[in-house]
């Protein structure tokens, strides 16, 4: 099963804040409903938001009432505006959006819009696994037998419709027969790498080893660690990645102990619209992903403490040995091989 | 009241683990309930566990049944080998069971054997205080009016058992009419940050904001931090900083961004006999303390994964700016300052 599909008439999905403890499955009938999936993260990962958003418009298509071309077009803006607004910061969101509304645009028929709005979205979720497979057969390259690759967030199957981008890598290599073993970062605030990355590496019986976020230096400092392998929610023109708020300190902390940093995308998270990082929106969510632990069965935060809780950060290009893409690995300097690379990408989607 | 004091033949301390939901005091009376307490961390700090352990020698001179100076030397002496295994990484706990073991061995008289190890472990706490108070008031000259300072883990009275290290020098700057803002590093496994130096910075009325430890980068790299200050459970001769997992990568950020970086110390926490950082035994904690969570109320990991769990780290003397101590503050190189620091301050204790 994909973590995102169409399936009869609604969209499902993994509802990821439930694992790794349970496997529920939400079923949602209207774009409302998935535009509140994704802003609870109820689904996360930038390719699994992108697609969800692209089926979030068939639901709209679907479920309309409109008999004209023109009233159906217009509950389908309504839709794209609700659906862009639910997160800020991933690229593929919008970019999944815009897509299926360029395409039934084109479209005169009601019957039509709505078959061709589904495709659309449908399309979007195939090509991300397409893309996912062929960016781990890349990436898996650098990935040497017996290698330590620490990792940050999560970046598997379900954050990408399926397979995984950064986690791709690192399940492409061990399908080679690789002997990989993975650090994982918990990634407060919201655990990803301790709930989601830590249960589909047990899933697919790769060894990986839990650690708090802080603990990294520690290992990069003290040569345990080859590789890292991050993902990305936007990168920008000039090969800066704005991914899940810590990645900038590991991206840093890496290049001072010289192990290569890579972040792995699929060209759908490429924006070349936007020139640097620091143009890009950085989510700012809620206190209580900070303040609502508890440890060992006891609260952690005093009541009413303020918080700051940027969902995401920007590591600056000159950190990022490389960008692994389904494409290719694209490498500084970044203003002249991601053109190359998207525009690549563009041609065989096409 | 101090976190750690002698109270009417106990030891009576504040269990950290229980704040900031309940302020909840522990009053042991053998000193295999002091290890016990220090081994779990109920007090913790390297100050605080020097203390802590200096009372549990008192402890043991006390309630032992010895009649003779062999005997009762003898009991001490297994007190001693407990206390000092209870933790390896901060120097303190060591130092202070050496320094009382050191001085009842001068002594003949049974009696006055329990009084002089009671004396003893009592001058080192209240040596510590006012140590603190000392080095605070050093400290606060770094700290500009309007600053915003960057804080890992705990520093404060319960850490240091009154008043506070790094942060003793936040709460002087503050007692100076500075405005001052805290990031408080929630730091991750035991959330030290979140539970207890939020709680004393509420208490003390000195304006703060929590953040996951992941978002400190991002704090640093967009120009808002403007001092890292942070404590250390040892310093080596060449200015190593042995510190909570996690202040390598802060430091090394900090100085990415040209940011100060001081750890802030008492002498008794600075240990010449040890070269550098990479010699000082690093604790490994139980996984647990990274496994037990609930996140809004749901588990956070898998059963049964691998943890690794390192308690602290070693901040290379390169990414220290500054050691702040009662005596002064060290600049590098530290091979020369520290040994100054160190025997000023022995001659003005003894």
């Amino acid at each position: 099963m994909r973590s995102v599909e169409w399936h009869q008439g609604f969209v499902r999905l993994v509802d990821q804040r439930f694992l790794p403890g349970e496997l529920r499955l939400l079923e949602l009938e209207r774009p409302e409903q998935v535009a509140q999936a994704i802003r609870d993260m109820a689904v996360r990962g930038a390719p699994a938001i992108g697609a969800t958003a692209g089926f979030g418009l068939a639901l709209a298509a679907w479920h309309s009432p409109a008999r004209s071309q023109a009233t159906l077009l217009h509950d389908l803006q309504q839709a794209a505006d609700l659906l862009r607004s639910a997160r800020p910061t991933a690229v593929n969101l919008a970019g999944a959006v815009e897509r299926v509304m360029r395409r039934v645009a084109a479209e005169e028929n009601v019957e039509r819009i709505r078959q061709v709005a589904l495709d659309e979205a449908q399309a979007i979720a195939d090509e991300e696994v397409a893309r996912n497979h062929r960016l781990g057969r890349i990436g898996a390259e650098l990935v040497a037998d017996g290698a330590t690759i620490l990792h940050h967030c999560h970046t598997g199957a379900l954050a990408t419709v399926d397979y995984g981008t950064a986690l791709g890598v690192v399940r492409a290599a061990h399908e080679q027969g690789k002997h990989v073993h993975v650090l994982v970062d918990e990634t407060r605030p919201l655990l990803q790498g301790a709930r989601l990355t830590a249960w589909e590496l047990q899933q697919l019986g790769i060894p990986f080893t839990l650690i708090a976020d802080n603990a990294a230096g520690h290992f990069l400092r003290t040569g345990q660690v080859n590789l890292v392998l991050v993902g990305a929610d936007r990168v920008a023109a000039n090969g800066d990645v704005v991914n899940k708020i810590g990645t900038y300190k590991l991206a840093v902390v890496a290049r001072e102990n010289a192990v290569p940093f890579y972040a792995c995308v699929p060209t759908s998270t490429i924006d070349l619209s936007i020139a640097d990082g620091d143009a890009i929106p950085i989510e700012e969510r809620p206190a209580e992903e900070v303040t609502g632990l508890t440890l060992l069965g006891r609260p952690v935060a005093p009541e009413g403490v303020a918080v700051a809780n940027p969902a995401f950060d920007v590591t600056p290009c000159r950190y990022v040995t490389g960008i692994v893409t389904e494409n290719g690995v694209a490498y500084p300097p970044y203003a002249e091989s991601l053109p190359r690379i998207v525009s690549a990408a563009n041609g065989r989607d096409s």
